[in-house]
């Protein structure tokens, strides 16, 4: 299948604008990819796929999540959570993508996750920071993504787990882990 | 060994601020046990030693620790995560402490856990909210804690929480589970 064709079917799958909101993590995870090493390429089509799923029906994404045998704890947090995991499993299917980091990069970009590839860490960031994004304090993590990929995403988890906080709201403990995973790694480079 | 004879062997682990503040949790620990059917004597007791060896030096606590086997992962956070558990171990032996609730009580008082016993809530919300404490929302966290034990101490632990991100510092995950588990409990009761 061609990148327009995948552009086409992706497109169909959510409103117009989560196709805006799409195509800006496009651009910011390619922006990323270039300014921290990264491939631009991959880059481009993990996030062209982040979403894939996002806007499913909860109950069609509840049935896929079982249909694939996805790990069950996940089902006792916010179901949008599910989305990632089983837009990896669907692209393989229906797209025949088969990098095994692309779809890494794709079913942990909400959660993230303990040992996150430098691909994880651009589609993560970039979904935290594209240009249509507007929450508290996304202006300093895109400021601190000028000059640290992991600082800028402690950052990008740190506004979700105090959003959870607020809310009174359970927190998933991989996301947890993936900040304190990302706190070493910069306590490590000091 | 006599509640008395007890009371001074805890006194000399720790410097009297400490001391005021383990008097203030027993105080507010037997008020708790009062107000939701808990058991005030073994409050009043887990309470007493639930920071025996908090003044420990680090170092000592870390050997006390190993020499125990306590979980390692363990080992990986804040080390004021240590005394709780090596507390359990140290009143067990030096005071023959066998009540296996008040073992765990004082052993997860500082992180909580993912199923919690009436008398670790009561312990932990009282280490919290007793009256020499104060630390921005302890007022708030006082007041639910008159109607909602359970309430409190997810206010509690999201104050823990909060705190260890404004630092940058990582957060154990149990304390998020401990927390996950009781809003689980709290949506249950609606």
């Amino acid at each position: 299948m061609n990148r327009e064709a995948l552009r086409e079917a992706t497109r169909s799958q959510m409103p117009a604008k989560r196709w805006d909101h799409t195509l800006g993590v496009v651009g910011s995870a390619v922006e990323l990819a270039n300014r921290y090493g990264g491939d631009p390429e991959r880059a481009e089509l993990a996030a062209l796929l982040h979403d894939y799923c996002k806007y499913w029906p909860i109950d069609e994404q509840r049935r896929v999540y079982a249909e694939e045998s996805l790990d069950p704890d996940l089902l006792e947090y916010d179901p949008q959570l599910l989305h990632g995991p089983i837009a990896a499993e669907v692209v393989r299917k229906r797209h025949g993508i088969e990098d095994e980091e692309v779809l890494d990069a794709i079913r942990y970009h909400t959660s993230g996750r303990e040992r996150m590839t430098l691909l994880d860490k651009i589609v993560c960031l970039a979904d935290y920071i594209e240009p249509g994004r507007d929450f508290p304090g996304v202006h300093n993590i895109r400021e601190i993504a000028e000059h640290s990929l992991e600082r800028a995403l402690v950052a990008g988890f740190d506004s979700t787990i105090a959003f959870l906080l607020a809310k009174g709201k359970k927190v998933y403990p991989l996301t947890v882990i993936a900040r304190n995973a990302l706190i070493d790694v910069l306590n490590r480079a000091r």
